[in-house]
């Protein structure tokens, strides 16, 4: 058994990891760690934990943690991780972080749009971006720190990302229009997560400086070869779970000077995927909808042309706190400890 | 492994069935009927099991699925499973009917309520209601046809029955106030059950008329030994899953003239649900949501008390779909097959 | 003109009575008073009012605001209004207050239930409790000081007052099962009130507990000419605004010892609120849904009475923004200032 | 008196003119039209009506109700209008269309993307479209047939037309993707639309098809002054009124090769709406929201600025029942009939 720790398991994305570590077959969770929740019954904080979890919440001291298990997720605020990290602690146990400080190379890039220092640029490097659909060999055995890609991120890649790498789309008209679930916000107790701030409303926020931008950038910039950089919009939707994004590009003409036709790009896609136990590539006519893919690993793509305009329209969807968040993160452990992929993550989605 | 014909597989209730069934380690379903969909695949009726379920769905001829499978689960319309029972089948396959042909013992009554004749009372007498938490030797190996129980009465009924059982309460000043999730309606296109209908609104429905009322009659007049008259009040919430009884009823004097205290009632119905895996009597103070329920098979129960007017106030959760339909007819079919209880049913509710 | 001030003008209920007022024919808000919000836009706290109000919060200064206005709304947290009211302010501006402060004419039963000392019980045997419909005379030109109803409170006694007051059903078997949209739980960032922990979900809080119990109980008290108590159960529903209130009662036989029959009840009804602008009797087999009052100041009632069990069920609808908070403030504005008691409250209810 | 006839009087947009209409000042509607549910009262097809309309639904005779009527609203389905109108009716009476019919004065675009062929062309070139804020000539009492804007359209056109017009933005790369509210859907029992289809869920739909997209690309194109194609997207979003439009376009760079300024850009905006009564640009920084326009004839309108890809991002927020087509109706009946544009909807918008 694979022992686990959590440091943030009471925030939404900490509260998923112990749903889908409680149900793996592989792992234990023996450190639920909760800053503002220590001594405190873990199923008292979430109460469909009831006879399910037992334990109390601990404090979030990573150097003792790192000592009694072999791995550690790190649900936590911009800035914690890269504040506490030791190579010691790295010696220790395996490090899965949530959170976006290890995510981009450029430490730079990261201080600007987060606005913080970053405190331990030297593990930067050896960070994993753990988007394993995207990068096969990137996480292995031998990884010691994951920085697990953020929601809106996995969904804006994934759905873009094949056309990219395959020079079908021009990355520099890339637009992603993004629409998230309420969940995405996080559990703190803010005015504009109110229920009735939410509910029979959509707005837009964050236009055009929201954080996971340079991310999804610098990844696409990969598959591209060169920079990239991009409009991202994201939006609040009143719902718990999913999100969907809708990404509008160019079409690159072929060399015979006509636009990739779609039985081009649906091939594109399908060997691109081919192999990716969770991405579904769906049938021609098939749009994705965030409530089939809900609870599970899933992330839903597909697409439409419009000869018209010579543009594609590309949509994505997953579910911002499993494969936007922790059934990512588990998929990776399972890759760092040698377990099959989906190990875990078999979850048939919740309909309705 | 458990062959299994599901007839009705495309209502929400089927399609629970086939979202546990298809996650269920001893099961495989080989007969997804449908009369609204056949010759369509399963997935394009329900998307969310694209690259999960791969076969088209069939007919309803239950003679003939009798012959594939082990078991047949019919998630039907009233009155269509008594229409074509016959022997034979019974002889070839277990039946788990999720409608209420053979809920009730008096066919008097059915008939009464449901407003349609029973066209096979012959096998009334041999159908066990399948609701074992009350009736721990109800489901076994030899049962041949289980009538599972609807979703307001599995509620209502597990909510009452300890202390109905133990004379703590007086059956004849019960009320029961239930609230449930849309997807209780069924899958029918019906005009009320529109979203703009639903939505932002909340009400009654079917009041002093709903047919799951004289089934939780008739349950808890065996636990009180007598015949049991209720109030029974259904209302549709905004949701698309969960059923929550609210239920009153008057404390019976213990023979020294008080009220039993709140320890004895716990009592009562910790050790009246000591050994149930799927009934959980949550923390003195802690009342059940039915998000803390979700996509599981537990029952969440818990009370308070009223000193004032001497009543007491009991509320269970649970998910309609699973313990209120699909689930509770997995466990039902677990008990027949001689597998754990739990087998495929162990799954942590989703929050949120 | 009238000049009206608001204390608390930045919760819902504060914010409700400026959507009201602001389409008054015949008030005009002065002063914006909002503690939390003081020097900030009014519009820039709710985006709604953007190009309608143009004035910024002012402070909560009782004594100052009562010079400038005829009329004041205390829309404040229990215990506000009793600290700061005044023979003097009284003197200068009539006052309607929307807490808890002047309902209940017994201070014990007041500081028992709410848990504080009271500051002014000198001034609760002249406020008016401004639930005109169940007493006509009540609010008039020469009040001073009312004691707006609250929300569950008008819902629960409008729906069963004729019926207690004509001694059709037997008060002490009553219990009232009451559904809430969360707007009542105000605009305070706290995480039970988070969109993820209300939507897709329900749940009862306060049993057996819950403050507007007394109240309840004082007023149908008066309707039944003797001390009546309760059973008062408020669930959480996942929509904005509405309250509906379930409630049962055993039906009193008449002198042939017949129960009344539904068209001796409707009569009761219909004759009780023959001349209410705000009360609909809907018609038999007609049962109210909150979305048929929102954003109106109806109250919507009817009942379904139960030969099997002698009990009747009464339902009752309304928008707790509206007649159970501000609606039925500027109601009782309206009597006092010698208006028609409908003037600016002539709103036809949104749906969908 | 204006006297009013309501075609189609009992779909969502047909409700909410009865809303509309019964607290206008000046009108009265004595024609309820409806082919479904004709006889029946109107009040039990909507309840919120109770008390507020006695009448009975009628038919759908055109020509009679043209001699008793001032004005006809039809709220019909594609075709209907162009079927049955004739030089009669509009001799005898306006009418305001809130079909597509005669929205597009090319008959072979209405053709193409309705496919359906259109059966009264001759009255085409009369018909005005009735978006008066980007046509204030356009309605006039001369009017006789007025082809009112799709819900889509308003919101989508209103946000870019004055940058279309002042050539800020190049419009072969405009980019709407728009989110709507349920009962754009219509009160059609169709299962995608029933609550747990839509709840907790959100997808695009009729990608790059949708009938909207010529009608928002001849609009434009007058104010570009050539033609205009671009792409339109909708999303299918779990409330029940609200459109947002999130609208990408490139900056045009000005003569100096710098791109429009966000003073200037907002100069332009209030410029041209500095005397719509109906159109709120938002101060700097504040992002629409349904929310703050529900129920109310608002179009909120804002834009952010992207230095990094020269991109604007424009967004639009209505009440798609209101603006989006009943309001928007009652706006060109008052311009016809030489009232005041906001008799009858100076709604303030209700929030939450």
């Amino acid at each position: 058994m694979i022992k686990v720790g959590i440091i943030g398991s009471t925030g939404y994305a900490g509260a998923e990891l112990v749903r889908l570590l409680t149900a793996h077959p592989q792992a234990e969770i023996v450190w639920y760690g909760s800053r503002s929740y220590t001594g405190t019954p873990y199923a008292s904080v979430y109460g469909n934990f009831f006879e399910i979890v037992d334990q109390k919440c601990l404090d979030d001291n990573l150097p003792e943690l790192a000592r009694q298990v072999d791995v550690i997720f790190t649900a936590t605020p911009q800035g914690y991780l890269a504040g506490v990290i030791t190579e010691e602690i790295l010696r220790n146990a395996k490090v899965i972080d949530l959170s976006a400080d290890f995510r981009m190379k450029d430490v730079k890039v990261y201080e600007k749009w987060y606005g913080i220092e970053h405190k331990a640029p030297q593990f930067i490097a050896e960070a994993v971006y753990g988007l394993c659909e995207i990068n096969r060999a990137i996480t292995t055995p031998e990884t010691r720190l994951v920085a697990n890609p953020g929601c809106y991120t996995t969904c804006s890649i994934l759905t873009a990302y094949p056309l990219v790498k395959a020079g079908l789309i021009d990355p520099s008209t890339l637009i992603v229009d993004a629409k998230s679930g309420t969940s995405g916000a996080g559990r703190g107790a803010k005015l504009p997560n109110l229920f009735c701030e939410v509910n029979e409303n959509i707005k837009a926020y964050a236009v055009a400086t929201h954080r996971h931008t340079p991310e999804i950038e610098e990844q696409l910039g990969y598959a591209a070869g060169k920079e990239v950089v991009i409009n991202f919009t994201p939006h609040l939707v009143p719902m718990n779970r999913g999100i969907l994004a809708t990404e509008y590009a160019s079409l690159v003409p072929k060399a015979d000077g006509n636009l990739p036709t779609d039985d081009e790009i649906r091939a594109c896609y399908e060997e691109f995927y081919s192999k990716e136990r969770f991405v579904r590539v769906l049938p021609a006519g098939v749009l994705p909808e965030t409530k089939w893919v809900e609870g599970s690993n899933y992330t839903d793509i597909n697409f439409v042309t419009d000869p018209r305009t010579g543009r594609i329209v590309m949509m994505g969807a997953l579910d911002n706190l499993v494969k936007g968040a922790a059934g990512q993160a588990v998929q990776n452990m399972n890759l760092i400890f040698g377990l099959p992929e989906s190990t875990g993550l078999e979850i048939v989605p919740l309909f309705p």
